[in-house]
């Protein structure tokens, strides 16, 4: 068991329903009869038999055959008796307001067809009620890692009831329901009677957007925040800067962007940045900024002078910058500063300060940086200077209170790290080991190297993204324990506005579902027909999801 | 030379100038001197340098330095002096509405900060004057493979002037005149003073769509047209019926809709079909159907009764169907009618008969093809049951004096094909010795083998399909001169309207130059630069063509 499910299972457990910590999915008892999906006889069609759209799968479903139905009419999401949220909690509001319109919203410009409500002969759903278990609900806080997302749902005539000790969990919970009700051919919105106990298997749960590479127009950032909880996702891993452009407005040092961001038209600004975190929130998603240094910073060096190290040759400077200069005073106050703000501005527990694929040759070729090499006496080993470099950062930022997620290489080079550092693991050759290494040195780990969706192949690539298992890998439980979660990398090198959502969805979704459902959720078939129809529903909320294979959507065809 | 290039280099050359003919490019002469784009040092911006931006390079370009300078207001696309089209020709009125809004559209919305044109020293440029020389001009015709493209363009105070020998030419050189005019960063809309000659390189310059394996709305495939205009491709390869859906509503046999589409609103309607091929037409483009058989036919089945072959198992059918079957009279008697149909509804000269994959598994089990095999004499040579029901539907279609398009199995089969059947080689594996075997026979050939859009992998993929060199093949001249051209095929397992456009431009781009062009025009870093601008122009026109490499385009930036 992670620390995730153990943490907001067991809250919950205690005060709701506790043999429902078991985790035994009865929805994957019964045998299975899927035709292989890339067989002659495909699915052709992506219909929403309820429990079979549901995505990530609950950790524990049981539905029954009686149907009931609801008129979206009367049909209302309110708080519970008992609930320490109440009409002030906005961020509930919201997320009604949200839901009722996936429920019902696209339903609206179809008025022709429909049955009345009474020709039915199904009992009639009223309200789904929400019930915030904790004495401070959290509405106006911002999730973070040990943020309870269980929840607990029964539906059943005539109010379905949703449990959960923090705002977080109701979220996660609201999506579960919205994808149980679903539209039947006249029109008619019905949802099985059933029950549903659920949290996640890990607690950070991200996807990496590359913001430098191409600039990212702020919609489509949005956009992809509700992709990202319709997969009940809970981190936006904002790789906002790199070589390339720097983007990020920022307070202090505006010519930062002024001079680094492709133009001073593609550049997010601090009202930009608030609205991406408050529209975050509302979902359930922390925002985790990456500010990688001291390499990937070509663009820093526009607008920032004698920050980045000149290259020599020939005892001559080239004109040429590498990596931040890690031996000047100035570069230090300039961080200090920087991360101050940045510190301030996300408010999030975490700051990710990058420290991958730093080249040491321009440091190399620098005469004032071999002198100050020998004076420290790092001999010619530039990972010591790196680390020198990145632990003046890290005590930087830890002064600010923030926590600090790093690539692999500042634990692989042996920098001085912080016991709460989070250190995220990127490289495909062989991770079961950097895994080993990371967890059995203490360290609380991320994956991400199977997830590299940037990179694209032919065909279903779904599949070898969710048949990744995060724990397998040598270590004690105690080791185990220590990953957290992981993300779905799309770097922007061929990604803009015009391919981000179909290139990332529903390829991520297969990354969302191993992060959340039980490890034993793993049947290529089952998920196969799911994830279709999960797709389907995205496509129904706007979201331009591509196709998994073959075929069509039901909402397509009315 | 091939055929294309010959005649209409041919018929423009005699008509306007004689000495362009040579297909040396004054463009290509200049040494380039351009970063490696995958180096540190790219090129961010796709900054729109006139001739930088040309795609596909036309044969014969030259600029000179003197600009001039064109006012939304009073620029005019007009009808020249001894044109034998007039105001009467509507599809070059419809251009010319067309094109100006392409060069000036998009900054209707951004008034500001634009120069009154009195503050710039640049002489105007008044007119585009388009002159039709030949007697009939064709705006009311249909293109076609032996149609004349060439054009002649000269940019000179005060007015411009655009010659070709057919309408078909002429959309091709306003193509070429609206990607020369750039907008300043002040507004003001430029051209340089130029002159260019040039025509195809091949006549047959297609795109493949599928409309089976995933239905594209209409308004996907009108874009694409659009996309296939800025490109200079000229077929439409309509694939638009296969074993997952049959979204062609015909006349005569609405049941092989009504069943066998994905749903009653997945389907082309008559007025959808004539739609797509007048819309074609106005930009030049011809659409050839493919209605496939006997293979990739499951969905004729199912609003067709006993088309297709009863499989067998163990002496009983076992309630799945192969093929076409080819044993009885009343698949002939269908297709007779069906394919009547189709030539009637499809204008073009050409229709696909498909031909593919057929898979014999079915046919041998089933105990009355097995006894007919035996009755003609075939052995066991199921390839030549398959020759017999091809030759038949070639027949037919030939009845109807339409040319007849084939995939390549059909000639390795040795089906006896018209002297005129096009054979398109689609077999990645040696397809070289392909083009050999089938001009070597004397068929024409088209190809698609090195363009499998649809096999999309990480990267800058674009370069391995521009890099391809149709004409390398053991063959005499006369063998080359059968190669009519080729096809970038986007087949749609994995596509549909959420990511048709950006998976399959700019990368088509590649095989459009790749067609147009002359063989010369091979510089990786040239085209690079010209293919990101393209795409950014692309953008600007509403197409979103993925992009490139990293960077942005200019427009974004204002």
């Amino acid at each position: 068991m992670v620390r995730a499910m153990g943490l907001a299972g067991l809250l919950l457990g205690l005060v709701v329903v506790p043999a429902v910590l078991v985790s035994t999915s009865l929805r994957h008892g019964a045998p299975r009869t899927e035709a292989d999906p890339e067989s002659s006889s495909w699915e052709l069609a992506a219909d929403a038999v309820p429990e079979d759209s549901l995505w990530p799968l609950p950790q524990w479903v049981r539905t029954y055959p009686r149907q009931l139905q609801l008129a979206p009419s009367r049909f209302q999401l309110v708080h519970g008796a008992g609930s320490s949220a109440g009409p002030g909690c906005g961020l509930l509001q919201d997320a009604f307001r949200r839901y009722y319109e996936y429920m019902f919203g696209h339903s609206r410009r179809r008025t022709w067809g429909r049955r009345p409500l009474a020709a039915r002969a199904e009992p009639e759903l009223f309200q789904l009620q929400v019930v915030i278990e904790a004495g401070d609900p959290g509405c106006d806080r911002h999730p973070q890692l040990t943020s309870s997302e269980a929840y607990h749902l029964t539906v059943t005539e005539p109010v379905a009831i949703l449990k959960a000790y923090e705002v977080w969990g109701a979220l996660r919970g609201l999506e579960t329901f919205s994808q149980l009700v679903h539209e039947d051919d006249y029109g008619s919105f019905l949802v099985n009677e059933s029950e549903i106990n659920d949290f996640p298997r890990f607690a950070h749960r991200g996807v990496l957007l590359d913001t430098s590479r191409h600039y990212l127009p702020l919609k489509s950032i949005l956009t992809n925040l509700d992709a990202m909880a319709f997969n009940k996702f809970n981190v936006l891993h904002w790789h906002i800067v790199d070589d390339q452009s720097f983007p990020y407005q920022s307070i202090y040092f505006p010519e930062l962007s002024d001079k680094g961001a492709y133009s001073s038209n593609l550049i997010y600004t601090p009202t930009d940045v608030r609205l991406v975190i408050e529209y975050a929130r509302l979902r359930g998603i922390r925002v985790i900024p990456e500010f990688d240094t001291p390499g990937h910073t070509q663009s820093w060096g526009k607008g920032q002078k004698d920050l980045l190290t000149p290259c020599y040759k020939g005892g001559q400077p080239t004109g040429s910058f590498g990596p931040v200069n890690p031996i000047w005073n100035t570069t230090y106050d300039f961080m200090t500063k920087f991360f101050k703000e940045i510190s301030s501005v996300f408010p999030d527990e975490l700051i990710h300060l990058g420290g991958d694929e730093v080249d040491f040759s321009c440091w190399k070729s620098n005469p004032e940086v071999k002198e100050f090499m020998k004076k420290q006496g790092f001999g010619i080993d530039y990972a010591k200077l790196e680390s020198y470099y990145v632990q003046n950062i890290l005590d930087i930022v830890s002064s600010y209170n923030k926590g600090q997620m790093v690539w692999q290489e500042v634990f692989d080079h042996k920098a001085q790290l912080k016991p709460d550092t989070v250190v995220q693991v990127w490289m495909a050759n062989n991770y079961a080991h950097e895994l080993s290494s990371v967890t059995g040195a203490g360290f609380t780990a991320v994956l991400s190297a199977p997830w590299y969706l940037d990179y694209i192949s032919y065909g279903q690539d779904w599949k070898k993204y969710y048949s990744v298992e995060p724990l397998k890998f040598p270590g004690s439980e105690k080791q185990k324990k220590l990953v957290i979660g992981g993300e779905a990398c799309l770097w922007g090198e061929f990604v803009d506005a015009t391919n981000l959502t179909p290139r990332l969805w529903p390829r991520a979704s297969a990354v969302g579902e191993r992060l959340w459902s039980s490890s034993n959720v793993t049947n290529l078939q089952d998920a196969y027909k799911r994830l279709t129809s999960h797709r389907c529903r995205m496509l129904r909320r706007g979201i331009a999801a591509e196709p998994v294979f073959v075929g069509y959507c039901a909402h397509e065809a009315r």
